[in-house]
């Protein structure tokens, strides 16, 4: 008998967004993630930013049938237009005791010292300063610019 | 000059969950992905569970080296134990006023009619049925047993 989930796949991770002028730079810069498309519902006063790690050529405004098409594992942010005007933060980022239950998206780096260093110097609050956890891996935490959760993760034990 | 980013790559998200005896079967047997570790801490009692679509052979128990050496975009779900036996839902899934943020994960199928069809038949609740979204893509909303939305979404242009 076949597989009834025979090509499933993971393809992406949404959270809601102030800013993509903050958040962008974030993603691409920070973490450096491709801006692979960046929709805009004039109708529906939305937009939506599908960011990935992609090491091929990514065509110039790639159609729906590209993103999902291709093997991506992408972050999808939502922007509702106006939420940047907005004074504070309009969303809550799943660890506080109001909302609590989305965590965070894990980025795996080489070094996640070097990293954080350099996240911080871009000017992002490190949550968790970089250490093993559990004994096991170093990791950190840094914020985004919604003060969602991201986590460093290091791609090798940590007494290497 | 070398790329600081180099290696950076998206790991997994992470959501709280109340029952891993509900949500292992859905995320495995719903939705296909491999169970490939469930670490339990006794001393901090929770356990962390990686699901991820993974074609290769996965090692018994692996560590989290590998788990985090591996080309793998897991989901990773967080039990904290003893929610498995309260009342109603613990966790906010992101998508109502108290605690909106996140929004929900995404599983790319060959056929979104199928998949919501099969889903459906194993008892979990279809939230958008399937059809086309913004008239370019089949998608469909189903919910986790926590419920949170996941997102069906289809890899070929509707019409085809």
């Amino acid at each position: 008998m076949s597989n009834p989930t025979e090509g499933y796949r993971f393809h992406h991770s949404m959270i809601r967004i102030k800013d993509p002028e903050k958040s962008v730079p974030f993603y691409r810069d920070g973490l450096g993630m491709k801006l692979i498309r960046k929709f805009d519902f004039e109708k529906a006063n939305f937009s939506l930013l599908f960011l990935a790690y992609y090491d091929g050529e990514v065509p110039n405004e790639p159609n729906m049938e590209w993103i999902f098409g291709e093997r991506l594992a992408c972050v999808e942010l939502t922007h509702n237009w106006g939420t940047e005007k907005q004074d504070g933060y309009p969303y809550a980022n799943g660890n506080e005791d109001v909302g609590k239950g989305f965590g965070h998206l894990a980025i795996v780096v080489p070094d996640v010292y070097a990293a954080c260093e350099r996240l911080e110097r871009m000017g992002y609050n490190i949550r968790r300063k970089p250490g093993p956890m559990m004994g096991v891996v170093n990791i950190a935490f840094v914020e985004d610019p919604d003060k969602y959760w991201i986590e460093i993760v290091e791609n090798k034990p940590k007494n290497q």
